[in-house]
């Protein structure tokens, strides 16, 4: 969606594949380059949106499904509308920890709610506004457990079901890149630090390059 | 949406319409009549409901229009699968204050946002759920002032647009109403508060009766 110089790139992936440090060293280089990054991220990149994030993540007691979706959807509809539209036709880059891949990823992988129909939704709420380029560091549920979780003992019945539940986000994913390998730039995120940030420069200075 | 001898009842209509009245009229009514009667609202008729509530009545600063739509859906979704549908499933009588019309009629007239996508949207989130009776109290916008405001001064500019939104939201109920007769009883809002109540309770006792 970019109409100047600025650019639009999103971080996605699971807990404990990087996100955070890959997002610190190309905001870093990005500013020596002489750009001007916004940092921002879903759900809770906005005033409105950290009211939405609180009840999403710290409600005590159920939400149901949809209503949780919605809310979802609420966030990114006022995000993109009030922060990542506006820094765009400023010309700035915007630099943002998960979007609508992550919905579908997550809520599908739930279960509950059809991937499509979640697709939908954010895409209705963002007025149909997708990223420059999606950067999804791809790491498999074991190592990321181990990463997060340093203790090496055997899953209980919980901890595997939580590690199928991660498998089918990881799928969810995978197969949201294959189906758009322009917008994504899939990285191994098993990889070094420097190594997947030299991969993630190279594709964004191309994106920003003079056309 | 009835599967035991409960029954849905929404009201809908303008401030000033005599919405509350109706409803603690019919829900005595009702009562004596042996019924169980679950009162309720939206947005606000759950836990979460008045988080969302909060946000959308409270928050200072501009929401954008898509995110309010959104937010709306949310509560809408939360109150159907934690309050209406157990309520019903308990073969109470849920009388409500508000149901997927006024968004359909105060959003649409807003004119930002499409009436059909607004009506989907809020289908999706309630699953199809609609009421078994819509009691639309139908009361031109100058009379609707009145009402509210005594002072007899003339209108200014801000009033006048104020009056033909209403207009524009009184327009969209009856058009709602004509779209699904089975569904509403439209009534004549200036006629007195006990000839209103005893064309309600007279429907209702058809809707409540043995099948």
């Amino acid at each position: 969606m970019t109409s100047g110089p600025g650019a639009w790139i999103t971080l996605e992936g699971g807990d404990g594949s990087g996100k955070t440090t890959q997002s610190n060293l190309l905001a870093g280089w990005l500013t020596d380059e002489g750009h001007t990054v916004v940092r921002t991220r879903e759900p809770g990149g906005s005033e409105v949106g950290q009211l939405i994030r609180d009840i999403v993540l710290h409600h005590r007691g159920d939400i149901a499904p949809r209503a949780e979706a919605l809310l979802y959807a609420a966030d990114r509809a006022h995000h993109v509308a009030t922060v990542v539209r506006p820094a765009l036709a400023r010309g700035e880059v915007v630099l943002q920890d998960r979007y609508l891949d992550s919905s579908v990823a997550y809520q599908g992988a739930g279960r509950v709610l059809d991937a499509t129909e979640i697709r939908n939704l954010s895409l209705w709420a963002a007025e149909g506004a997708l990223p420059d380029l999606t950067v999804l560091l791809d790491l498999d549920p074991t190592t990321a457990r181990t990463r997060l979780d340093s203790a090496d003992k055997p899953f209980d019945r919980l901890e595997a079901e939580k590690a199928e539940f991660h498998g089918r986000v990881r799928d969810a994913y995978l197969a949201l890149a294959d189906a758009e390998p322009e917008r994504f730039l899939v990285l191994d995120a098993a990889a070094s630090t420097q190594e997947i940030a030299a991969l993630v420069r190279a594709r964004v200075a191309a994106l920003l390059a003079p056309r």
